[in-house]
């Protein structure tokens, strides 16, 4: 476990971290780092950090575990960034939803650190420190990233970090975790999206919890998820093709009337979301 | 308000509709009846009704107001049935989640009732009397689809009714009903059965809260979802055509590598669902 642990970002995820630290993980100190002082300071009211910088070779001087945690579009830029300033075996992980073009940046890191992507699936709709919570990752999955040349002993300190905020840890090489998340979290933020995007007025007047729960995601910070789509939008693209032939199997059973067609249709995956 | 009350299909919202009506409204007899005793039986022990028929003239003889709580596929066949055992002003009513075909077969309904079509828009994933409960409609909508024929005062009873029971009125003509709940309410369903259906178990196992959200609808019984599916397949044809047409735009902004498109896509429809 680290002694000295920077979080760089203070938002929801890296503020949560700095809880979830302070209350699972003792005797380890905690330096905030971000571009602005605002965030900084309010997560040290918070207990989040116990100090803060905004010098990044100050704050990243001592550490021996440093987390990245800003949208993925920035994070390359301070992998860049806090390189040089490492200590040797300084472990630099991150929270992006993305893990491709981090870990490939990561990869190539200069100085004596070594880089780890890992995605943290939690968060939300809501963002800001002002709703960091010490449990935010109770329960919830990490996946961690390595690739071939990553440093073994790297990958378990990472692995132990995510797993004492409570964590369930499961690896998976960068490329894979971006085809897998396209499928299971960013097509059905794009869904969620379209399916608010067709209502109109008179429609949207007779909604009910289905419809609330359905579209809950599609809540979620817009410039966040533009970067996110961005990075695996290739993976994305493929994700909403599939659904449409899902969704042109269905029409063409409807179109059929042939009903025990759609009710089976409708029944596999029924049995299939209930089961889970 | 009813002091006769009938009943037929003890499910979910028949069920709650008895257990509603007893907390919520006072000095009603409450009569049930279905095909079957099962469900009638377990209805009683429940308290959701007072007593219980197989006989259909005898279920609805006395009855000032009778309500029709089964698959939408059977309720024209059930209209059939009573009509000609009803007393003159009986007004009859149902809780199909399609409009138009079934208000066409009430229209015609034989003998001296009254039908007027109803979609209470309450309900969930769960199915059976077992889950009934006296507040399942309470701060709920319900569309009432009277036809210009429909006589205006048995509108305003069976207005009175679900008001009584907690919900907003909101007045539809049987066809725009169809349409609008094919946006707000059979999409969702199907998209989100198709987000089940998209996906792998390696996917599967990096399920967040935000595609358990998604996704929850998707567990709807199958019989149930392929009758209104079947019902009011034009419409969820052009529902699910204008959903491809929004992820198609979405797709086309992804190709294009413009990031501020793709966000301004994003940021319409998060402000949209956040505003409501």
């Amino acid at each position: 476990m680290p002694r000295h642990l920077t979080i760089i970002g203070l938002g929801l995820l890296g503020g949560s971290i700095g809880l979830g630290v302070r209350k699972f993980i003792s005797d380890c100190k905690i330096m905030g780092c971000a571009h602005r002082p605002d965030s900084l300071i309010h997560a040290q009211q918070l207990g989040a950090v116990d100090e803060w910088t905004l010098d990044i070779p100050q704050a990243v001087r001592e550490a021996d575990l440093v987390i990245l945690c800003m949208p993925v579009g920035q994070i390359p830029i301070w992998i860049d960034k806090i390189g040089p300033h490492l200590k040797p075996g300084t472990v630099v992980t991150d929270v992006g939803s993305t893990k491709a073009s981090i870990c490939e940046t990561g990869a190539k890191m200069s100085g004596p650190g070594v880089f780890v992507g890992s995605h943290p699936m939690a968060g939300g709709e809501k963002t800001g420190v002002a709703c960091a919570r010490a449990d935010l990752f109770l329960g919830t999955t990490c996946v961690v990233t390595p690739t071939p040349s990553t440093d073994p002993s790297a990958v378990d300190r990472v692995e132990a970090f995510w797993t004492g905020l409570g964590m369930r840890v499961v690896r998976h090489d960068p490329k894979t975790h971006d085809r897998l998340v396209a499928w299971i979290s960013h097509l059905p933020h794009a869904v969620a999206a379209a399916v608010v995007g067709v209502q109109t007025e008179a429609s949207l007047d007779l909604r009910g919890k289905g419809w609330t729960d359905t579209t809950r995601i599609a809540a979620g910070d817009a410039k966040l998820w533009r970067d996110i789509f961005m990075e695996n939008r290739e993976n994305l693209i493929d994700a909403i093709g599939q659904l449409n032939a899902e969704l042109s199997e269905l029409v063409q059973l409807l179109r059929s009337g042939n009903a025990n067609a759609v009710q089976d249709w409708l029944s596999r995956r029924a049995q299939r979301r209930t089961g889970l």
